[in-house]
Formats: C-alpha cells, sequence, structure tokens
C-alpha cells in the first residue's frame, strides 16, 4: 500500500459501516474532479469491492476503474505479537 | 467475469476451505508453467487476496501478479429472486 496516501483526502476507508455511507463518499471526492481510492484490510476487502462495483454500476456509470493493487501489511496487536493482514486499493477516476 | 474459463482446469476457486488448500491447488498450476486464475464472489473476495498474498510472498516469490478485475454477478436463488454479487479474479503468472 501507498503509505503516502494513508490519510490523504481522496481515499475512503471502508469498514463496517453501510455500504451506501463509502459510495457517497467516493462520490464526493469523483464529483470534484478528483480520482478517489478505496482502500480496505481483512474482511473488509470484499466490502471495498461491493462499493466499487456499486458505485460504477449504479451510481456512476461514467467513472473508470483506473488500477487494483493487492498487498500485506504488518498489524502489531497490543501485547507486541505481529500479523499479516492483506489489503487492497481500488483506484477508480471520475472519468 | 469470464465465463468462457468458468470450469477451466487454470482456476481455483476459492471458497471456506483453508487457505493453504487454495494456495497448493494454485501452486500446482503455476508449477507447470501456466498461469494461475484465483476466483473468488462475495464474502470470499477476502480469502482470494489472503491466497495470492500468501502465494506469492511465502511460497512464490518469484510468480507475477499479473492483472486483478472485479465484477458484479448475478445470482438466483431457489425461490427466483435475483441478487447482485461482487467478484473478484486475479491472475498470477508463473513468472
Amino acid at each position: 500500500m501507498n503509505e503516502r496516501n494513508e490519510r490523504d483526502d481522496t481515499s475512503v476507508y471502508v469498514g463496517r459501516r453501510p455500504t451506501t455511507n463509502y459510495v457517497m463518499a467516493a462520490m464526493l471526492i469523483l464529483n470534484q474532479g478528483k480520482a478517489c481510492t478505496i482502500k480496505a484490510r481483512g474482511k473488509a476487502i470484499s466490502h471495498a469491492v461491493d462499493v466499487a462495483e456499486i458505485l460504477r454500476n449504479r451510481f456512476m456509470p461514467e467513472a473508470k476503474l483506473q488500477r487494483i493493487e493487492i498487498g500485506t501489511e504488518v498489524l502489531e496487536s497490543e501485547d507486541g505479537r505481529k500479523s499479516n493482514v492483506s489489503s487492497i486499493e481500488i483506484v477508480i477516476a471520475p472519468k
């Protein structure tokens, strides 16, 4: 994952909230003419793909799927144990 | 998703079995010099990304991530109701 963009304003971090929340957040970015990066880790990866698909199929058919990257991040729990978790980044461009 | 390749011998369909099963199945294909397509739908998408990442990071670092596609499939349940489900295809080449 591109750590540079970790908290920038063109990324949407997908977690456990309803899909529509993330779809709307992505639309806000795309409507500013910027490319939007949908990011998720672990079990939320499936959810991120749902967000991208619903966005493209239902709300913004003119948006373009620009790039999909997968990766592995190392998470450290409070007791110091490390575990690997998969991640995804889906970049969607406004046109 | 590419329906043509639905049941060919270079695809691995990721479901609920242990991750290692799918990693081994993918390795068998790659060791024949063929590209392998890791496929999943719905909640199994996260699992498919795990399979691809573990394969590349732990077992076959020389394998190349060639292409990732996401899509939407329409499933029809027994009572005739249709629902959309997201899908992923991750293509990995032997070198």
